[in-house]
C-alpha cells in the first residue's frame, strides 16, 4: 500500500483539513452492513463549522439493492437531514456522500449530489468534486441531466456510454476497463475526482485528491480530526468486518490513511480494492497543492 | 363538481377512515409551494396508529426540477423519517406519498415508493395503490425495474411506452392522452389506483377509491380525521392559493372531499384539474366495497 505522504507528520494535515476549501467527497464500501455516523461526523462538520461548503449536501445509502437518499440545500453542519442520519444510524455496505460548494449550476436541490439513475435494473449514485472546462455531450438516448451540473452531465455521460455499449451488466473487470477509458476520456476537460456506486461495487477515481483506509481486524481506536470524538472500532465491530471508508482528505488523526494517485482509479467491493488503474509513474499530490488546483478552477 | 357519496354524512366516514385495510396514497399539487404537514399528520398516523400499515412509507417532494424524497421500512407513525418530514416544513408544489402494506415483493426499502425515474430530462415519481395480476411486460429498453413489484413494473412499463413513442416531453394534452391509453390496458390486470407526477403536473388515476379536495380562498378551519388537530388554513396562506389534495380516503371531516369515478383519470397543475378522462357512465364506489374490493386481492 502506497504510505500516504503526510503520515506521521499529523499538525500540517490537521490544521490543512479544518481549511480545505473545496467540495468534498465522503464514501464507504463495506462487507457487512455498518453505519457511517463516526465518518459522517466529521465530514458533515466541514459543511459550514471547520469549512466553507455552505451549498448543501447529499448522502445516499445502499441497503440491498435499494437506495435512502438524503439531499440538502442547508449546510451539512446545521441541517435538520443531516440530525436525522446521526440520529437513525442506518447501517449500509456501500455510501456515497457529497458536501457541495457550488461551481457550476445554481445551488439548488436539482444540482445536489449524489445524482441516482437506474441501469441494468440497477441504482446508481455518483458524486463528483472538481470542475469540467468545455464539457457538453450530445443529448443522451437514455440518460440525461435534469440540471445544470456538470457533473451531472458528466454522470449521464457514462451511464449512457456504457449502457450503450452493454445491453446488460458486464463482468467487473469489463465494466471497470469500459469505466476506465470513458474516465480518462473526461478528465481532459478538468478535475474530476469522482465516486460512483451500484450497491455492490464502489468506483473511486482521484484528480487531485482522494484517500481510503480499509479498516480491519484487528480494529483500533480512531480520532476525528475534525472533532473531538473518538470512537473505539474494536467494541462496535465484529473479527470478520472490513470497511473501507474514501474521503477528499483523511477524517482521521491517528490512522494512516492511503492516497489516491492523480488519475488513479479503483473499484472497492466488500471493504476492499479489487481492480485499480494506476498510472505508471504514480504522482501523489500534496494537499496544499491540490486545494490550489481546486480553487484556480473555481471549485472552491 | 361530484358530491362525494359519504359528504354530510360524517359518523360512517369517519369510522371507515379509521380502519381503512389497504395501502394509501396521499398527493399535493399547488399553484405555489406549501407545506403538506397538516395533511400528512392525518396521512402518517394510518401507518401503524389508525391503521395497519405497518411495511413502511415513502414520500417524495419536488422543489422547481429537483426531489427530496424519503423512504423508510419503519411504520410511517413511528419513523423518524416522519418526525424529520413534520419538523422540517418542507415547502413543495408536488408531493407524493405512500403507505406500504406488502401484496407482492418483499417489504424492503427497493420495493418502497414512490419510485423515481428520469425521462425527458425530468424527474418522476409514482406511487402507485393496488394488485396487478399476470403483469409481466417485456424488459424495457429505456426503463427497468429494480425490486419486485407490480407497481414498479407498471412504473417502468409506463415510462417506457410513454419514452419509445415521445423523444422529447409532449404538451399536456398529448400526454395525457397517452396516458389514458396506457392506463386503461395496465387496468385490465388488477386494481391500479395510482399518482404519477414531474413537478409540474399529477396525474391520479382511480380503480377503486380516491378523493381530492381543492383549498382556494375564501379559506376555511379543516379537522383532521385522524387526530385531534385542526388548522385554519386562511391563517397560512394568501388569497391567492389553490392546493389540491388526493388522499385514497378523506383526511378531513369538514370538508367536502370530491371522489373520483372507478377509471378515472385526471391531471392537476397549479392546484386545479386541467385534464380529465371519465367513463361516460361513471360509477362511484362506496368506501366499504372498496376496500372490499382491495381485501379480496390481498392489497390489505
Amino acid at each position: 500500500m502506497t504510505k500516504h505522504p503526510f503520515s506521521g507528520s499529523l499538525p500540517p494535515l490537521l490544521s490543512e483539513s479544518r481549511n480545505p476549501a473545496m467540495c468534498q467527497l465522503l464514501g464507504m464500501n463495506c462487507n457487512t452492513p455498518t453505519d457511517i455516523v463516526f465518518s459522517f461526523e466529521g465530514f458533515r462538520r466541514r459543511g459550514g463549522l471547520t469549512d466553507h461548503h455552505a451549498d448543501g449536501f447529499g448522502i445516499g445509502f445502499f441497503e440491498n439493492r435499494g437506495v435512502r437518499l438524503f439531499h440538502d440545500d442547508q449546510p451539512s453542519a446545521h441541517s435538520p437531514v443531516a440530525d436525522l442520519i446521526r440520529a437513525y444510524q442506518i447501517k449500509s455496505e456501500n455510501v456515497i456522500a457529497h458536501i457541495r460548494k457550488a461551481t457550476q449550476g445554481r445551488a439548488e436541490l436539482v444540482n445536489t449530489h449524489p445524482f441516482i439513475r437506474e441501469m441494468w435494473g440497477e441504482y446508481w449514485l455518483f458524486a463528483h468534486n472538481g470542475h469540467l472546462e468545455n464539457f457538453r455531450p450530445a443529448l443522451g438516448q437514455y440518460y440525461r441531466p435534469v440540471g445544470g451540473t456538470d457533473s451531472e452531465r458528466a454522470f449521464c455521460h457514462i451511464l449512457e456510454e456504457l449502457r450503450q455499449r452493454f445491453d446488460s451488466k458486464p463482468p467487473a473487470p469489463v465494466l471497470f476497463e469500459a469505466l476506465a477509458e470513458l474516465t480518462a476520456r473526461i478528465r481532459c476537460h478538468g478535475l474530476f475526482n469522482f465516486m460512483l456506486a451500484n450497491g455492490d461495487i464502489l468506483f473511486a477515481h482521484a484528480s487531485t485528491l482522494l484517500h481510503y483506509i480499509v479498516r480491519q481486524a484487528p480494529f483500533g481506536e480512531a480520532q476525528l480530526l475534525d472533532d473531538d470524538v473518538t470512537v473505539d472500532f474494536a467494541a462496535v465491530t465484529t473479527p470478520n468486518d472490513r470497511v473501507a471508508v474514501i474521503a477528499t482528505l483523511p477524517l482521521t488523526g491517528n490512522e494512516t490513511w492511503t492516497q489516491l494517485a492523480v488519475n488513479e482509479l479503483v473499484a472497492f467491493r466488500d471493504g476492499d480494492i479489487i481492480l485499480r488503474d494506476r498510472p505508471a509513474e504514480p504522482k501523489y499530490l500534496p494537499v496544499a497543492e491540490g486545494l490550489a488546483l481546486a480553487r484556480a478552477v473555481g471549485a472552491v
